[in-house]
């Protein structure tokens, strides 16, 4: 994988189809139905609204990693309700604040789609493309940033874990179950998640929110449906449906930090205070049936697919074959209705100091 | 046709196809060329770069009618080029200045194409959807907003039009060449442009420049290219190749005003001054040749081809045929050869007054 273009080939599955993120994202949006709740007591009782804004009166939200919706529409209209409620609270008019959102998300998601989509609303939108371990706004424009299941994905792969000559590599895995891989994947991490506060520190105002959602392992150090999506691709190259040259060089970008891993990070960067942390645990299918696992498949599908085909050179045959066994496996498995049946998502809201 | 829907289904051709607009938007890039000229020597000499900015030193330039680029990127390169230009006259430093670039265009614009071409840059982007006929950004947003061949495209088609009881009715023709006709499309014309103008006066800040470019006929009163366009419509509609009845409802939605015409609505908005016009002739074609006539007739038809398409129902096929008779038609007719054969771009930089 030429992992420097990770950022224009990796993206959600754009349009309305089947495997659509569009239409496979009902599990992101009951995580984010708990954290708004969130949010918007931090926004109730922390976000100074009236000494935020300039005298233009305009109040900015970006949503980072924002895909194609609906989910993204549904927390931005949240946030703005609980931002006019404060207003009110502080005796402004709610109706004199003009709402910019800015959508961003990979310069490869599917913006048409976003936009078709957009629901009748009282804010200006705006779509932002490119990648947010980089600056993507002018400095000082922001007054809420949310980042819901998107900041475990990393900008590149380690570069040890595709070197032959490095204890880290992982010819022939896709994810972190060694030691050494594990290691570089976090280091990555690390590195990706200080260049991602250090720019929103330069585009968040003093006393801004940043808010983010990230899945985090209930057990052990990963999420475990990956080990079973593992095997399944290395089945199929094994067979030959999938060139075996080429699983040596994937491996999926996304690292699923604990809590003290973030928190370790945000310290060290200095830029925002932690106001608060939240888990919540939640079952990861509603339950043990076939269909649930099937439908539980095609939300990874749905975020996997566009890189799959572009890596491995195969077609939606290939990714049907794939995603049915990966079902199978699961149900086989056990893994989504064992002990680590749960999944948790890992809130916290960080506040932009005034001073660093 | 259903004009509340214009805003969803009118947009220049995307992707990077035969009949995209990126490939066939050469034309108006010449006519780019010269008016970047007149927009760099007004910035120079009536811009104020330093008392425009506010503490934060973020410079705001507006592309409406955006399309898909190259032209697009080609404009904004030049103005921020003059601003920095101007701003290190005034003494400040160039590269104090943030600039964001906010490329506007209908929902339908196929805002990936434009995201997936965007170049190297040092300015943040931006895509704002929607119609410019009404309010897109927040208050006092705004310091430069150009507007290139879009402001003749119309938000409706005038309702007179469409009605068999009225004298302005329309019926088996497609532009306006009778009085009545042209007397609905001028009107809608003028409503358009009120709206537009005073939607602009709330984003531009007060000295902030708005400047256009307005394709306006050379002899006459429309540019008589539709006339050959017009005729080979109906010809198709005779022949069975295009539904009669559905020629009936079919309207070009665009109106080129005249210099004077332009003025008044302005004078009459009351919210700008006019600091500069200027008329450029250049020929529509290089040269007689049948390959410059094609691809002149392809270029209207990376415009109108979407348009077509859905209002007529019909396929490639039906527009390879419509478009190849036009290019005939073109030939036969001598529209582009005779004393037509010069085009008129009307250019104009409208300042925003501090008050009005």
């Amino acid at each position: 994988m030429e992992t420097k273009k990770l950022a224009e080939i990796f993206t959600m599955n754009g349009g309305e189809g089947q495997y659509s993120y569009a239409k496979n994202s009902a599990f992101q949006k009951a995580g984010l139905q708990i954290t708004l709740e969130f949010i918007n007591e931090e926004i109730a009782s922390k976000l100074e609204v009236t000494k935020s804004l300039s005298s233009s009166k305009v109040f900015k939200i970006a949503d980072l990693g924002c895909s194609v919706g609906p989910n993204t529409f549904f927390a931005v209209q949240s946030i703005i309700d609980a931002v006019k409620l404060k207003s009110k609270r502080e005796g402004l008019n709610p109706e004199s604040i003009e709402f910019q959102v800015l959508f961003n998300d990979l310069v490869s998601n599917d913006f048409n789609t976003l936009f078709m989509s957009l629901p009748e609303r009282q804010y200006f939108a705006a779509a932002i493309p490119g990648t947010f371990y980089g600056r993507l706004f002018p400095e000082g424009s922001l007054h809420v940033v949310h980042a819901s299941y998107t900041l475990h994905f990393l900008s590149e792969i380690p570069k040890e874990i595709l070197d032959k000559n490095s204890p880290a590599w992982n010819g022939g895995r896709i994810h972190y179950s060694q030691k050494e891989v594990r290691e570089a994947y976090s280091a990555q991490y690390a590195k990706d998640m200080d260049l991602f506060l250090s720019a929103r520190a330069k585009e968040i105002i003093p006393g801004g929110f940043l808010a983010a959602l990230i899945p985090i392992p209930h057990v052990g150090d990963r999420p475990l449906h990956y080990d079973a999506f593992e095997s399944c691709v290395m089945d199929m190259a094994k067979e030959g449906l999938l060139d075996e040259d080429k699983v040596e060089s994937f491996n999926l970008p996304l690292y699923c930090p604990s809590e003290e891993e973030f928190k370790v990070i945000t310290e060290r960067n200095g830029h925002f205070t932690i106001e608060r942390t939240e888990k919540t645990y939640r079952a990861v299918i509603p339950d043990a049936s076939k269909p649930s696992v099937k439908s539980f498949a095609d939300q990874i599908r749905s975020r996997f697919e566009g890189l799959l085909k572009k890596h491995f050179g195969v077609g939606n045959e290939v990714m049907d074959e794939l995603f049915d066994r990966y079902a199978e496996k699961l149900i086989e498995s056990g893994t989504l209705s064992g002990s680590h049946k749960s999944f948790v998502d890992f809130f916290v809201l960080l506040k932009r100091k005034v001073q660093t």
